[in-house]
């Protein structure tokens, strides 16, 4: 495979593209600003620009093997074509993007949603590589996620499965941003774990408030793992209440799936160390004991450059 | 696609036999008793004089396109061997019966867990008619369920997906059979339907508790049914809170899977009538809308003969 494929990662804020090579290295990026780039005739220009300077900078001509676009919203993956985007104005309705990006740059492209890019990214070149059966959960203010089955990407009927974060795990529960209550979002999004953290400091915590007050009062999740890492009481009882919940939802994915592999990314995966343990006795509790056998859970290993590499995979695994 | 492929459908009770036309049709069956044919020795020699049988019956000798088994247990349906199987004596831990059949019939053979089998059979021909991804789902003495995805039956790493009923709906909740607690199988399993109706009946029920004592004070799901029928609150509420529990499992696999089709099977599913608003109204308050509007839910049609023609489907879906 020679060439480079464009990964492009299409967020909120920004816009990160990618030279991808054959065996999933970035050879160049480079950064927009998503407020500048917003529509899609904005959104093309900007990206054609980008490709042109990322070639410029390697010193030679650029031999296109094509252009994936992961972004956050609802999206046909399997006709590339744009429902709605999340956190991104501009008119992104009924967009067919993957045509509009075929005919500016004459080459395969692929559009998909974000977390779908990302959960090929690891399934491919990251911890969830050399499986058939991979799931994807990323943790942060949402929790969203990727289903690999077959070797192939689990799109669904119009491309919105993988919503591991909107499986219930309780009869009810605090009010999720879906509008409905029992789904894991609304126990281990970020608020919920700020909610934790708040709840578990009432009941002792010097380490943390420490830290909050450093911090204008403003808890974050590395807060929270920070004060965890020093033995903070409050910070641990969080981060094991997150596993457990964590624990349930997974027990569900792999009872139902009976993948290979669970990967965890998104920021909050960063407390990993602090939340694994109580993550795998829940699960060891609540999953069926063969399947759990033949799964492992490991943390995501691509990180931010994940999004760019696996735009890029959309692309080749629509060329097969 | 002419000849019969030979559909089994190997249950705790009874061993079914039948002759499967490519369309689906089952032009001749016979029944065994699985005690009397418990090893797999005597289970292939039963067969064997079945298939002789039925086709004398036909009055022609039968052109053999192959021989499907469905059974009860963890079976690794890509090679066919049996782990162990489920309310079967006998000693099947570890057989390859794919292999065996095919040693035996000289004709492609194949073996899967016998909810794989009825989840293929409504898929290709019953309630999930041409759709890509179909879920079943079976209600019964257990919860169990079929995966069909990217129009591929889901097996998993070893065999064991598809496991509906042991997603987890709640915290915490009444042990389930799996020795977790929080499944839906522990929510609406045939024993927590009855306990539900105790329950029920104990703040006012004529109705159910006269036919219960018709029966000697045993209580079913079919008396549960006869009771709503006609009108009987606690039954009535006891199949609402049915359909609330199941609804919310549902959601989960609508926001984890956007299958276009459910088919609700398993000789519960006949209460359908009396749960099945409330389920509707449950999965509309918990799950996401779009996904939702592109899913149809239903009752499963094929039956009784659903094991039999879709074990006929697993040898098909192998030579593909």
């Amino acid at each position: 495979m020679h060439g480079w494929t464009v990964g492009v990662d299409f967020g909120g804020t920004n816009i990160k593209v990618g030279l991808v090579t054959g065996t999933g290295r970035v050879e160049g990026d480079a950064m927009l600003l998503t407020r500048e780039h917003a529509t899609p005739t904005r959104f093309l220009n900007g990206l054609h620009d980008t490709i042109e300077r990322l070639g410029k900078r390697l010193g030679r001509r650029i031999a296109l093997r094509g252009v994936g676009v992961g972004a956050p919203g609802l999206i046909d993956g399997e006709r590339g074509v744009i429902y709605r985007l999340v956190n991104v104005p501009g008119g992104w309705r009924g967009v067919p993007l993957q045509r509009l990006l075929e005919q500016r740059f004459r080459s395969p492209c692929a559009v998909d949603n974000d977390v779908n890019a990302v959960a090929l990214g690891e399934w491919r070149f990251g911890a969830g590589r050399g499986t058939r059966h991979s799931v994807y959960i990323t943790l942060g203010t949402g929790v969203g996620g990727g289903l690999v089955v077959n070797g192939q990407l689990v799109r669904g009927a119009i491309g919105s499965a993988g919503e591991v974060g909107h499986m219930k795990i309780a009869l009810t529960g605090p009010r999720c941003g879906c509008g409905s209550r029992g789904c894991l979002e609304a126990f281990i999004g970020t608020a919920a774990i700020l909610r934790l953290a708040r709840g578990a400091m009432r009941r002792g915590s010097r380490i943390l408030r420490r830290l909050a007050t450093e911090h204008h009062g403003r808890l974050t999740p590395e807060l929270i793992s920070e004060a965890a890492r020093r033995g903070d009481r409050a910070a641990l009882r969080t981060w094991h209440e997150v596993g457990s919940y964590l624990g349930l939802g997974l027990a569900s994915v792999i009872n139902l799936l009976n993948p290979e592999r669970i990967v965890i990314g998104g920021g909050v995966s960063k407390a990993w160390p602090y939340f694994a343990s109580r993550l795998t006795a829940t699960i060891r509790t609540h999953a069926f004991e063969d399947p759990l056998a033949a799964c492992r859970i490991l943390p995501a290993t691509l990180g931010e450059r994940g999004g760019i590499v696996g735009a890029a995979i959309l692309v080749w695994e629509r060329a097969k």
